[in-house]
């Protein structure tokens, strides 16, 4: 049997056919049109379905469910979007308009608790049982794995990690609080920070990095810390410590036995990771007496959507 | 059938004997002896116990189980204190070592979660699954109710909301991070801010309230504000907020159905849990989009440890 996993971002809409392993046999995907009434974008997912399966020439009989990753509040009991800023969805009952289409088992739930969901299925998280998914984005997108499953909060409103605060009174949010961890610890925030210390630093490294590559990036501290630039290495460690911050809380209530970290920030790698795991490891609450939180790359990087949306159907 | 719940705190140990529903039929107590070697307090505990049904007349056939809450990190399926600070117990086999004594079922939990689950089972919070119970005494307590069951994370050791951060780089915690919640939130961190306050305003009415309160206290900011005082309510409102702070993180990440208070601030009534009501209501993620969230004084008060160690044998 088969699966189609649905990756529905502000951008693209992408989609996987898959077998039961997670191994993908065919993509396909469809630029998002945000202006478009809800119905018309259903039905063009349906026919994006229905354009996978005839690509792998396998028939809708074979296909056994179909899962959805989507950005927001999302009622996945209900199989109705609350809420999608990105798509501008709102009490969107997309499984009952989309099985108008394709007459299969539909699951949605948001994005970033399906990505979680498909690193403790297919990725990295395999064999764990209570995994925190962090992603340092645009924003930063959170996905808690207790148990084997996904704990959402009531009606699918908690789990917004990014939204915990770590500076009170700190920089004003989106969400409308002040001093949210996104705000600090998102990629966005990153090179917001590289940017203030370059301009404070005409003599860093991080210029030149940023002129190679045409633009100021999540990189560029990386970049010049690396090649030993002091206020590289400042925004780094700095940085590090916010994204830790967030950690830690997330640890003294979870309690989690990985954090698994994901987006753009976390291609930086060992290099990253063991500067945030000696941060967890430090300050963790009861120290060495509880157990041990071992901090992870994600795996599953650009297909974590569309796997994380199939692991909803297992 | 009866229950004895047994609630060890660093000053005493007091137990109660109690019927199915939680009504408390006989109460004990003894001073806690935290130089003892662990066998000798629980032999104690054993023998408060013996006393506790010779005084209500009740024979030990008749005793389905005892609870024990305990601060600090308790592993309740091992049957393990694994470390309490206030008793200096580490790696205690309590529930085995009870035993020897009174052979009856027997559970142990922290001391915050039991609260939490007894104010769900017997008080306030009666009726909702999805519960989060924070005592503001000493320091910040905490106890996560999850679909009607305790949630404290891998081996007892999360479900410390006390140690999530609120200020990044602030004071330092007793736990070795800087900037936890319960530096900010605690009733001793409030009478901290009361002093503070009162040195920079030798007008304002707290130095009378003092003075013939005979002590600073978590009360004395808040009777100057219902008085009128401007400094009494600025220190109040930062307060309010700083506990908010907390909550809010919370709410983001659980999403329960209602945040109860308890411990000695939460005496101070409505004038307090509305201030808290309307910062939650303001900040929480999504708006009202999203499941309000109520916030309400716990109910048990002082028979809160000995009514929440009953709820965890039922």
């Amino acid at each position: 049997m088969y699966y189609i996993g649905i990756d529905i971002g502000g951008m693209s809409i992408k989609a996987g056919l898959t077998d039961e392993k997670g191994n993908i046999l065919a993509k396909e995907s469809i630029v998002t049109k945000p202006d478009n009434p809800y119905a018309e974008t259903v039905k063009d997912i349906a026919a994006l379905c229905e354009k996978l399966l005839a690509s792998a020439g396998i028939d809708k009989s074979q296909l056994k469910a179909v899962g959805m990753g989507i950005p927001g509040t999302i009622n996945s009991k209900k199989g109705i979007i609350t809420y999608s800023n990105n798509i501008r969805f709102e009490n969107v009952p997309i499984v009952k308009e989309f099985q108008k289409y394709l007459d299969v088992p539909t699951f949605i739930g948001n994005d970033a608790n399906c990505a979680a969901l498909g690193e403790v299925v297919f990725g990295m998280g395999k064999g764990y049982k209570d995994a925190i998914f962090i992603t340092l984005g645009t924003g930063v997108g959170s996905g808690i794995i207790l148990d084997g499953k996904i704990f959402e909060g009531k009606d699918g409103a908690g789990a917004e990690a990014g939204h915990i605060g770590i500076r009170i009174g700190g920089i004003r949010c989106t969400c409308g609080k002040k001093g949210c961890w996104e705000s600090y610890a998102s990629a966005s925030a990153l090179v917001k920070q590289t940017k203030k210390a370059m301009d404070r630093h005409p003599e860093s490294l991080m210029h030149k990095i940023a002129e190679e590559d045409g633009k100021i990036s999540g990189r560029t501290a990386f970049k010049a810390a690396r090649a030993g630039d002091k206020a590289g290495l400042y925004v780094v460690n700095r940085y590090v410590k916010y994204v830790s911050e967030g950690l830690l809380s997330l640890v003294n209530l979870f309690r989690p036995e990985i954090l698994l970290i994901g987006g753009g920030v976390s291609n930086e790698g060992d290099y990253f990771i063991k500067k945030l795991q000696a941060q967890v490891t430090r300050y963790s609450y009861g120290g060495k007496r509880n157990p041990y939180v071992k901090v992870l790359k994600a795996s599953l990087l650009n297909d974590a959507g569309i796997l994380g949306a199939v692991a909803l159907c297992l």
